[in-house]
């Protein structure tokens, strides 16, 4: 039980100051270990499967979102980009993520290439936790990391759909998930340069959803908008999702699956600092999702005289990454205020990247990258170990490297596959036909006109 | 581990008297507690997050339940209710309901008036289980009792459906979450005069699903009946749901969560009383699940010579509902029989509404009232602390409140909102396109006409 | 801790040896046991529910999964089908089930008949762990071992589909979880017979998938193919899956609930060797699930110029059976391309059974069946306590008794219910409104003609 952690823990609330003086002083001067270092070794490691795997579930979230969120002749290929990602990044990171993250960053720019295989000699040899123990199953650890990659790719999937050629977007995955997201990775959660700054963000509002975003970013405006989308004169023609309910139970998979991403974030499950520090975060990651969709339901029926349920989705989701980076150490009050922001974000930067001409088709950058930005920035509002300046630093340089390197990924994709985009014909048809040839609703045809 | 939960634990099955018995002598005699006191508390957190989260995703489950068991011409709306509900009863339950339903009761009618605030001070001291102990993180508890309101406002969402304005229904569910719920919730849970009385209700048929019952009841009657579902002549036109596929995930995803639900009730897992306890529970919960599909399967075919899906859903929640008041002391036969009895007032009820003109869209009223009332008197089938009159006095006089409360809320938002249905034209249109602006399946328009 | 597990857990990734020695030293040696006994039981026990749970959950998984892939007039049925196996599975493991499989097997052909009831005196007594003390509660054992039942009934339902006698498909559901799925579990599961022999199959890619695979078989041949699905010139007649997304969210949760599946199967989570145990098999049994979709996508464009979505996503659930029969053993290198080698099995043996005109409407029999006795052979390659022939007189003696007995059985329901398929009028009007007589999407019916 360290002091971090408890120091994490305790600031959570008002009375606890004095508190968890005492706890320091008991824990700190004679009392010992309460619970046992196997047992602890044990509930971290399961810390790790059930949050991880809730973390996994994310993946389904995704799936179900862009397939609901696009049109019907579009949807088939969503779903297969989503599973193929997912599979994509589960390889990649075991042959080159993981230990290009995590092994030998050392306050520098990366770690070191070299497949990933599980080392759990500190435990064989009976040695847990304290200097030199196993915290946990190497396996555990291994399995927990990977979800968080995929929900990098997932997001970029989304944003391009509806006119990315499939291999074009499925060897990008193949960078981002092995490289990109790693080495940017490195920098704070392996330990590197970022991380000896004094950067925080403790379950990536930057490092995972920003990343999603900005690369993103880079595939809209390189692959350019969907035929029609933008005409001539500024106008913005409406392309509706084909089926909400899907994109409903897409976004309440994801809010589920984001007590894993923030709650498995903690680390660790063995003490009851940990268990303390994981409630709270639960408690706090809900209420802003809550506090991003209220915001975009009034905010709707004050501009538009409807409530947007896309919008009402997208701010649970906003709300969502902009806890975050730090969902450890606001209060109720102030975690609601954060994720309402986020609901503020989707409402106004859905429609203006619309007038920039960036065709988001599920609006993933509002909620992944400025919902992130928000969140990252946020961090010292409660947590008097970040800085403004520091986060910004975090900010720009992980925005920086992941503009520039997915850009130029991008653009050698476009060189080599002779362009990211499918035909003009491909597009209108539809890329479930040009590319899968199979429709998503086969027996559905009534006016799919659009 | 206390003679209650050791008696809960072990009057499941036939030979465990003795064994019980046996255990009281040794845990209460000499032997020290097996499990340390913080390891307790690790565990007893785990349990209510883990069971907390499979709770939350019940908010999936109606919203896909209800999406599904609409027209599709009111599924944008069914979504959008069913996010914001969760989302209004997270910040509701923080403001208002939690310290109102749990903070002073003392025996009475009702706790205090303050938000929520997380107080881990014993914890934080270092003191664990046992007088004045931390027995769990404060957070993790406002957790699960915050997604058991949330399900209560759900069922409400769903009677009422396809005719209610979008406002009404999210105003009545800030009353419901902030103070109908968490006051009648304190008569019992929170230690007031029903719960000095011994009336039993382990995990909710009366205090949550009842409630939802009671207040959606008042609701259908005070809104009134879809406009042509009641022909002056007596016939009822069947109006029916239009992705019977998402009704059955929906249904799904409930039975899932359920074990989220009556396990995590235990309210601790740091014993291996506690752990059997919940074992007992789960396999309770499920088979009387079971017991419900199987007779709506059976008496449907026997009824109408078809087997109705809508109903083996409805028996399969009914069972659920059944077997919540009590589902830690019958055998795996007694449970099977509750269930298939809560089965058996699907079958009945759902048509009997019809009869009564009383219009409940997806059947949650036979579900989760009349099959919570049963679920209450059936406790003292199998627990000897119940009685037959205690459980009544508990199902009328949450019963009464619940629905006077309601119908004075419902009839004051009927005055202040100018009605609190939708107009003709717009029921006719189709709440989608008259409250949110857009359709759930824009493309596939081919015959809904209905 | 003993050496069974640790030699399991310790055999993965390459270094561990000499440290596995090391803590069998410690362990065996002078240490006392570092998690309490009764810690151990509460680990276990919730191993059990936790991974349970996910395992129920792949119910609704097969459901959509089957719901979505076949085309829409068979839709109703198909979610009735699933959630009324799930029932009965629930009933008949209780009545006759668990017993038949666990209860005095000895080395034998099969258990007794009894119902099932807990026995938890040995922790009622206080003892835990070791010789005659209580490992886990008795109801997550008797929950987790159910779930798996219900599994196999569901591989049936899907090939099945779209002309199978709704209470026909009931009748052998109460047959197979009753009588078939426990005899043959028996014989290694419960300590019979395959188990003396040295037969391994950690999580069941024989035991539960592959006899869920030849009752299919038995079922395909015995009802016969869809009307109009072979021509009498050998061709084919594509008849798509009416909602491809909801297949994908199927695939989605049989992976998640996989990780519940082979996860649980370790049987135990209160040592840190099991920990390590479950975590190893975790990831092993996510990048299997990887190699099978990456494999599948491959071939398919290779093949097809195309590719096939219900290739990826058979592909990822023949890669998970691929792996069920020895997750714990292999690096993560030889889990994928088992995994790998089961894609490439569903791309090849789907086509296969056309052209066999054995007519299998969601490809179970690849996925299930192949890929079950693949992974089942497979085992040997990394776990030296399997040999290729035991492995093989396991597969075949299971297949010969479930094919022979599951042809019997449907052959008598043919004799006494005058057929197990519908009429060929209630085939081209679909089985929803025959059998059910409700529509699964009555307002889409826009091209229906299919």
């Amino acid at each position: 039980m360290n002091i971090t952690k408890l120091k994490r823990a305790f600031s959570h609330g008002t009375l606890c100051v004095a508190a968890a003086m005492a706890l320091l002083l008991t824990t700190g001067g004679t009392a010992k270990a309460e619970v046992s270092p196997e047992a602890q070794f044990i509930f971290n490691t399961f810390s790790f499967l059930v949050h991880g795997f809730l973390v996994m579930w994310m993946a389904a979230g995704f799936a179900m979102l862009e397939a609901g969120l696009v049109r019907s002749k579009n949807t088939t290929m969503q779903c297969l980009k989503n599973i193929g990602l997912f599979s994509i990044a589960s390889i990649m990171y075991f042959l080159v993520g993981y230990n290009l993250m995590y092994s030998g960053v050392d306050g520098g720019f990366m770690g070191s290439f070299a497949w990933w295989g599980a080392d759990d000699s500190a435990a064989a040899a009976g040695k847990f936790m304290g200097d030199g123990g196993a915290k946990y199953a190497a396996s555990s650890d291994f399995f927990f990391q990977l979800v968080f990659v995929a929900t990098a790719a997932s997001i970029v999937s989304g944003t391009v759909a509806e006119r990315v050629k499939l291999w074009a977007f499925l060897v990008f995955t193949v960078v981002l998930t092995g490289l990109i997201y790693p080495i940017q990775g490195s920098w704070q959660w392996g330990g590197g340069w970022l991380n000896k700054l004094g950067f925080v963000d403790f379950a990536g509002s930057t490092l995972v959803h920003s990343v999603g975003g900005w690369a993103a970013l880079a595939g809209a405006i390189i692959i350019g908008a969907r035929k029609g989308k933008f005409g001539a004169d500024g106008t913005v023609r409406p392309m509706p999702g084909s089926n909400l309910p899907l994109a409903t139970l897409g976004t309440m998979i994801l809010w589920l699956g984001w007590f894993g991403f923030n709650g498995g974030s903690q680390l660790a499950m063995g003490t009851a600092a940990d268990a303390i520090a994981i409630a709270n975060i639960y408690i706090n990651t809900n209420i802003a999702a809550a506090g991003g969709v209220v915001t975009a339901i009034v905010l709707t029926q004050i501009i538009y005289k409807k409530v947007d349920l896309t919008m009402a989705l997208n701010g649970a989701l906003a709300g969502l990454v902009s806890i975050t980076a730090g969902p450890d150490t606001p209060t109720l009050g102030l975690a609601v205020i954060i994720g309402a922001i986020g609901g503020v974000i989707v409402v106004i930067f859905v429609p203006l990247l619309d007038k920039l001409k960036i065709d988001d088709v599920v609006g993933a950058i509002p909620v992944h990258l400025v919902a992130g930005i928000w969140g990252t920035m946020a961090v010292p509002l409660s947590n008097t170990k970040a800085s403004f300046v520091t986060q910004g630093i975090g900010v720009v340089s992980i925005g920086l490297f992941v503009l520039v390197v997915s850009a130029i990924v991008w653009l050698i994709l476009k060189a080599v596959m002779g362009g990211v985009r499918v035909t003009a014909e491909e597009e209108e048809q539809g890329l479930d036909m040009a590319e899968c040839g199979m429709e998503a609703y086969p027996e559905f045809r009534g006016s799919q006109t659009i």
